[in-house]
């Protein structure tokens, strides 16, 4: 048994996670987060929040999950975001290409053509796995989940791959209800939908998973970050495109000025977002040696992008495994809403002095019109209403008319002004960098990294601040004295805002184990001793060591252990009475 | 301007949510949360979560929101869930009949057949709204979204339109990996999904939601409430059945022992949570005679419930809205899922005393099956290993013979031992109520009734524990000085844990009334008088009263006011002087 499989029970035994569905046989790719894992995950989210959100006052939006297909022809994913498929003429199975060869050992790019991939396929008498048949040709399968918003069916909506086009189609509004605020980080944490071929890699590749996305919008005639001083100094381990194109496979660490210095990394925010990652993934239990930051190469990144790292874990089965991406976006996202809409989605520099523009002005002329057209005056007033200014006047510079509610309305029934005038400020298109998180596999690589096994007992060594309990309140043994005062204990434990863990049933070092296999960090047992001297013993799931403590100051402990203070640290800085177990 | 357009209004001004696509034409029924709705839906989620989930130790999940076809054909909703529709013989437009028609000023039950509907339409003369073309005849129309998952065209989901399936379709895992815990409550909040034929009520009738949704699981045959004694003397406003039959049009309030003894709700602890539900919505700020419990009658119910009762708070324009349900489902979903999938969904009754029940075992006997169908014997056994057990021993004695593999196997491949067996507990299957929030609504609900003009200024009058921002911090004018201090403060008002409104630009008149708009119950001022004394003024967003504060008392200060003490009084008893305001 691997680790990860070992991990998959636990979760599944304890209520972190399990697959979907299996009353009906299940569903691939599609997970369910149990008890203690919406506990971990909420727990992670708030982390997240914190230092991606909260620390830099950036504002958080909830956008909905259905987009009209006219919104993701737009971002260009109606047309790139998609992946090569192969079908058995035999069995009619039908398989991801790239995973299929990669699983025969064969090496395929990313930026492959369906034609390289049917000549792969030829070449290497690549057959059917399942029942050994020949594959007709390959062809593309958009994987986004298509839908029908209402009654009429051609109205195509698809679920999103990812939230962020939330924040490029509403970034005007919440542009402007922000007086303008500029830089802006848009964030949004939510459900995502890929509908992938036919997923089989556990919780890592799921067709419904939670992300964490902040898009990073700022002006590119002045990309300077703000954040970056505190950063320059940190290191990161990069396996950049320079080193793989090398042919190295190990990442190599530099500090972020040498990285930006190099232009291994393009842009100061995006350095300084995946210092932030480091640091969060870091927090989460995953030292900074199993983390690396991949490039993309042409033709491998997302089409939206020109610079793009994949930050990657180390996972037990699966090898190095992405949990965040950073992608330099530019100004992809909105230019392509601009061109789809029609409309505006600019932000607005102050200029250092004043600039003259040219400034061209098309105002009809309703008294002149209702001479000419009087029975279609209002019709024609309306649909001029609903002709942006700039079209007006482009349509009517180009062809000298413009055709309104079926009449043909030349210049002369507009009053046509030029003029110079001084103005402060001038539209830009923001760019964007986007770092973007996947919860669920951050939350299987945080249960990874936490498991442990000790003489054949499992332990979960999770930080902390992530425990599904806070703490365990234990009765020695089912006495009424003892259970009174550990109910009590429980009770205000639960008031001082902690999540408690209550259990009274079998013998102590039952239910020592059954905590420390979900990571409870704390256990707080109540024994006779407590009746004389009113102190209680608190335990260290990691190193099963106990201290005795005063029931008045258990609060307090835990709280520091909570904070990521040591165990044995805190207890000695609290002078307590160490205390010898039996386990 | 009613109050739902001045809300809606000011929502989209400020940031709380507005129509979602608007740069492409918008899309009915969807809208987005914006930066400061976000803050206030998780401070409603964290309300909720507190009180209906961990006040009792309830679990809470999250299962995915695309489910495979056969979950809600099981479920009902395949057959049930569905509005009438028709279609206008001349445009083509759809609506939803009973809409189309109440604005017509024409009653419709619920239950109507498309039958009825069409000879309503026929005798009301009721012609298309739009084009005034006449309707065709009316039709069903599943309000789910429906797709794909995967390649495989036959392989139809959902979007689910409620999360509870989920805790059904899941049920068994969580009670075992919970120790068989009983009764026990579970509860998902996320995302639902209606495909509304054509929603137009603003954000109350959406196709995209979230919910908060707890399932509680209980014994039938020990259907006592353990959390009933604590509400029994608690009142309820119910519009119940008995009422509406007689014609009553408002509610009546009596007690829930009231309630209980005489029938009007049949459940415990579905009284239990209407009380919950009534104290959470009034702690959102909506008074208790503003709310009411609408019984729904037989055939307006939904088909999974034997009793429901609506939620419904006044709202300005749209009258009385549901904000939750709440149904007595007893065993419909888990009975349907165990006959749909024939698996085990049931939970363990202990015994008060041992039981005698007559054992049926029904093993296959190998070497004969061998030595008659050698060749299949691989087959057979298999396929044997795939039929529940009941299955098996049922139409084994009902046939004579099974059929598998293309075999008929007869009685005599089988060992049929009947013996009788002492058992100390007995599966059955739980019962269920359930309590189902709509947060959205709430959301909406919750800024209409904080919503208040004074002197032609908006305020909104949140209770402090649900505004964007605790506390705003301000310098009185922009001088280095001031500056410095005011940052100072808000800095470590952000360490406490406050989230800080910073706002320096314009006179300090204007910042008062941009913040009393979003809700941001007070305002600390820095003034001159700060450098002599290190006083600042605290001033209350409802009366714009203003009292002088020490700097280091200011934390505590906010920290009472947020836990919903009125602002006069947290003054007056840490004796601050009152300070004269000049708005």
């Amino acid at each position: 048994m691997d680790k990860a499989e070992k991990v998959m029970n636990l979760a599944v035994r304890r209520g972190f996670f399990w697959p979907a569905y299996e009353i009906y046989g299940g569903v691939a790719g599609m997970y369910v987060w149990g008890p203690l894992g919406v506990v971990l995950k909420n727990k992670i989210i708030g982390l997240w929040r914190a230092m991606f959100i909260e620390s830099h006052d950036f504002l958080e939006i909830e956008s909905p999950a259905i987009a009209p297909y006219v919104v993701f022809e737009a971002s260009g994913h109606v047309g790139s975001f998609k992946d090569i498929m192969v079908s058995c003429r035999d069995c009619g199975r039908k398989f991801r290409a790239d995973t299929l060869l990669v699983e025969k050992g064969i090496e395929v790019s990313e930026a492959a053509s369906l034609e390289e991939v049917d000549s792969i396929i030829r070449e290497n008498k690549v057959r059917c796995p399942v029942c050994g048949g020949v594959f007709g040709k390959s062809s593309y399968f958009t994987t986004m989940f298509k839908t029908t918003i209402g009654p009429y069916s051609e109205s195509v909506g698809f679920l999103r791959p990812e939230t962020a086009q939330g924040m490029f189609v509403e970034f005007k509004r919440i542009y402007e209800s922000f007086r303008r605020r500029f830089p802006i980080g848009i964030a949004q944490i939510g459900r995502g939908f890929r509908n992938e071929i036919s997923p089989r890699q556990g919780p890592i590749r799921l067709r419904e998973f939670d992300m964490m996305e902040l898009e990073y919008f700022f002006d590119p005639e002045n990309s300077d970050c703000p954040y970056l001083e505190e950063v320059l100094d940190e290191e990161l381990n990069l396996l950049h495109e320079e080193l793989i194109r090398k042919g190295g496979k190990d990442y190599e660490t530099m500090t972020v000025r040498e990285a930006l210095e190099n232009k291994v990394i393009k842009n100061g925010c995006m350095a300084y977002f995946m210092v932030l990652a480091t640091r969060f993934i870091e927090l989460l239990g995953i030292p900074r040696e199993n983390q690396r930051f991949k490039e993309k190469l042409e033709g491998e990144r997302a089409h939206y992008a020109i610079q793009t790292f994949d930050q990657e874990v180390k996972l037990d089965r699966w090898g190095w495994v992405e949990v965040s991406g950073h992608a330099n976006r530019t100004d992809y996202d909105l230019s392509s809403h601009i061109k789809m809409s029609g409309r505006d989605l600019y932000a607005y520099r102050q200029l250092d002095k004043p600039r003259e523009v040219e400034v061209l002005e098309v105002t009809p002329l309703p008294k002149k019109i209702r001479r000419d057209y009087g029975d279609k005056i209002r019709d024609i007033m309306r649909d001029l209403s609903k002709i942006e200014a700039e079209e007006l006047k482009s349509l009517l510079l180009k062809n000298g008319f413009i055709e309104v509610a079926g009449v043909k309305l030349s210049k002369e029934y507009f009053d046509i002004k030029k003029y110079v005038k001084q103005v402060t400020v001038e539209p830009f298109i923001p760019h964007v960098v986007e770092p973007s998180f996947g919860l669920d596999r951050i939350a299987y690589a945080v249960l990874e990294y936490a498991y442990r096994e000790v003489n054949d007992r499992v332990v979960l060594s999770l930080p902390p601040y992530l425990a599904p309990y806070d703490v365990s309140v234990y009765p020695l043994v089912e006495d009424d004295k003892l259970l009174e005062i550990a109910e009590d204990i429980r009770d205000s434990l639960a008031a001082d805002g902690y999540r408690v863990l209550y259990d009274t049933k079998e013998s102590i070092g039952r239910r020592y184990a059954r905590a420390d296999e979900i990571g409870v960090p704390i256990a707080v047992t109540v024994d006779h001793r407590t009746l004389e001297d009113d102190s209680v013993t608190v335990r260290d799931r990691d190193t099963w060591r106990q201290y005795r403590i005063k029931r008045d100051e258990v609060s307090r402990f835990i709280d520091l252990v909570i904070q990521g203070y040591g165990f044995d640290e805190v207890a000695g800085d609290m002078g307590l009475e160490s205390f010898v177990s039996k386990e």
